[in-house]
C-alpha cells in the first residue's frame, strides 16, 4: 500500500506529520509513503532518515498550504497546496489513501471535488471511533453535514455498519439513532423518518440511543446529523478536560493530597490512555472514491500516526470498495 | 414564600421528596411548603414531623399520579394527580413556585396548560447551571423545544440572561449561541439568523460558542435548541460516567493501586463533589407565569433539595416577573 500524506497541514506541519511518517514506515515494512509539502522544509524533519527507506519514501514538492482558516473555496483555489496535491495522488497517483491534518471543512470539499462521492452516496461523512466503558462506539456524522435528511442519515447508517463490520470482523454491527429520549413520541420528524428506514431495512438497528450510549459502548455505531455529533462530541471533550483541571487542582492541594497524587501517577496515566483523544485520532471521510483520513489539527506525532494506521487499515479491509458495493447493490431503502 | 411540591414524582416519590422538604423547612424559617400527594403515604414518610412545622407545612391529598412513562396527553388528564395539583396551587393556591420530580414533557405541557405563558413569549424553554472551570454556566433549551427557530433562540437568550442576571446579582450576562466552529461561515441557516438578532439586541452577546465552552465556563449563558442542548448534557454525563468507571477499575487494579486510592479518597471526594449532578439538581421551566422546578426523576434527597432552593431563590430574586417585563417591554429583536 502507498500512502499520500499531507505533510503541511495540522498546527505544527513537518514537525508533526514526518516523525509520524517514519514510525510507521519502520513498523510497516511493506508499505510506502509519499510525503507531500515544502521539499526543503520536509527534507529538513527527515534528515538522514529519507534515504533509510529507499522507495517506499518520497517526497513530492508543493508550493502552497491551505490555512487552517481557509474557507473552503479559497482551499480550492491553491491547486498546488500539499493538502489538493495529496488527493490527487490517490485519484492518480497511485496511492491507496491520505491522510492530512488540514481544515475539515477545505479536505471535504476537495475531496468531494477531486475523488467524487461513491455511486449512490449523496453525502458523505465524518466518522471517528471513541472510547466506551465496554469497547468504543463510531459515530457519524461528526459535521460534515447539517440538516441531513432521513435518507443521509440512513446512508450514514450503512456506511458506519460497513465500516466497523470491515475494521472489526464484525458479521452485522448494531446500529443506534441518536435521539432525545428513547420513547418513540419524543424526537424530530426527520429522525423518526429515519427510524423507519432503518427498521425496513436488513442493518441491525437497534433503536434510539441518547448521548450517554456512545461512551456506554452499547452500540457499534451511533448515526446522527452532524450538527448534533460535532455537539456531542465538544460537549464531552469539554467535560473530560474539566474533570482533569479538577483533578490537578484537588491533587495539588497540599502536600497530603500530593502524595495521593504521587502514588495515583501509575493510575492517573492508565485512566488517560484509556481515554486519550490522541488513540482515536484519525475521522475516516466515507463515501468518496477513495480513502481520506482527518487528523486533529494540534495531533503531535503520536496522534498522527494513529491517523495513519487508520489509513493503512482501510486500505488493507478494504473499506471504500465495500462501502461502494454496499450502496451500489441497492442497499439503502431496500427491505429485508 | 410558600412551595408547593409534587410529593410522587420522580422515581422514589415521598421517600425523597419529604425528607428533603424537612431539610428545606429546618434550613429557612420564613418559608412554608405544601406536600401534594397521597396523604397515607406523605404522612407515613413524614411521622413526627407533620406536626413540628405547624402551619408551615400542610399536605395536600390527591388521588392520582403521573407516571415516568406517561406521554403530556395521558398525564393532562389525570387531574388530581399530583403533579397537576401542584401547578394549579402556584395558579391559584397562593404558592409562589412548584418542583416536581415528575417526567419533563408532563410537568411543560400541564405547566402551559394551568399557567400559560409570560405575554410575548412563544416557547417556554428549560433551563439548567452546569459546572465548569471557571465557575458554572447556564445552558438552555433542554429539551422543551426542538427546532427552535431563530426568534425562538433570541427569546431563550433573554431569559437565560435576565435569569443569571436576577440570580447572581450581574448586570449584563455574557451570552453565547452554540454553533459548530466558532467561524462565522459554518452552521445552521437558523442559527445565525438568530445572531443577528443577538447581535443587534443589548443583550451582551459573544458569538457563537462550541460544546466545550459550557464546562469552560467562559459564558455565563449558552444558548441552543432543545435537541442539541440535550444532547450536549447526555455526551456529557456519559463521558463523566466513564471516567468515574475507569477510575473506579484502574483503582482497583493491585493492592498498590487499592492503597492510591485509599489516599486519593479525599481528592476523589473533592472532584466529585465539584461535578456532582446532584448539586445542580433543580432545572427552571422559563417563560410560564410562575416557577416550575423539574428535579431529576432519579434524584435523591440531597439532589431535590437542591430543586427547591433554586425554586426558593427565583421566587426571592422575582426571576418570572423579571421576565414578563423584559419580554413585555419589546426587548425582543429591538436593537440597542
Amino acid at each position: 500500500m502507498r500512502i499520500a500524506v499531507d505533510a503541511m497541514g495540522g498546527d505544527h506541519g513537518p514537525a508533526v506529520t514526518v516523525p509520524a511518517v517514519i514510525e510507521i514506515l519502520d513498523r510497516h515494512t511493506a508499505h510506502s509513503v509519499i510525503l507531500v509539502g515544502d521539499e526543503t522544509e520536509v527534507k529538513a524533519e527527515l534528515k538522514d532518515a529519507y534515504h533509510r527507506f529507499g522507495h517506499r519514501l518520497t517526497v513530492r514538492h508543493t508550493t502552497q498550504r491551505v490555512e487552517m482558516h481557509d474557507p473552503p473555496s479559497m482551499s480550492m483555489r491553491k491547486r498546488d497546496s500539499s493538502l489538493r496535491v495529496a488527493i490527487n495522488l490517490v485519484k492518480e497517483g497511485g496511492c491507496d489513501g491520505c491522510v492530512s491534518a488540514g481544515n475539515t471543512g477545505a479536505l471535504m470539499a476537495t475531496a468531494r471535488l477531486v475523488l467524487g462521492t461513491l455511486p449512490g452516496v449523496d453525502r458523505p461523512a465524518i466518522c471517528t471511533a471513541l472510547p466506551g466503558i465496554n469497547g468504543h462506539t463510531h459515530v457519524l456524522d461528526l459535521g460534515a453535514n447539517i440538516d441531513s435528511p432521513p435518507e443521509a442519515l440512513f446512508q450514514f447508517a450503512v456506511m458506519g455498519s460497513v465500516l466497523v463490520s470491515a475494521l472489526e470482523n464484525k458479521e452485522r454491527p448494531t446500529v443506534g439513532l441518536l435521539n432525545i429520549g428513547v420513547e418513540e413520541i419524543k424526537g424530530l420528524d426527520r429522525i423518526k423518518r429515519a427510524a423507519t428506514l432503518l427498521q425496513a431495512s436488513h442493518l441491525n438497528y437497534v433503536g434510539f440511543v441518547e448521548g450517554d450510549a456512545i461512551y456506554q459502548g452499547s452500540v457499534d455505531v451511533v448515526v446522527c446529523d452532524g450538527f448534533d455529533g460535532n455537539v456531542a462530541i465538544k460537549s464531552s471533550e469539554g467535560v473530560a478536560k474539566m474533570i482533569m483541571h479538577f483533578a490537578r487542582e484537588e491533587y495539588g492541594r497540599t502536600p497530603l493530597t500530593r502524595l495521593a497524587g504521587l502514588l495515583s501517577k501509575p493510575v492517573l496515566r492508565a485512566i488517560k490512555h484509556r481515554i486519550d483523544p490522541r488513540r482515536y485520532n484519525g475521522a475516516t471521510l466515507l463515501g468518496l472514491k477513495g480513502i481520506v483520513i482527518k487528523s486533529h489539527g494540534g495531533a503531535d506525532s503520536y496522534a498522527f500516526t494513529h491517523a495513519l494506521e487508520e489509513a493503512i487499515l482501510e486500505g488493507e479491509k478494504g473499506v471504500s470498495q465495500r462501502i461502494a458495493k454496499e450502496v451500489e447493490q441497492g442497499l439503502a431503502g431496500r427491505p429485508d
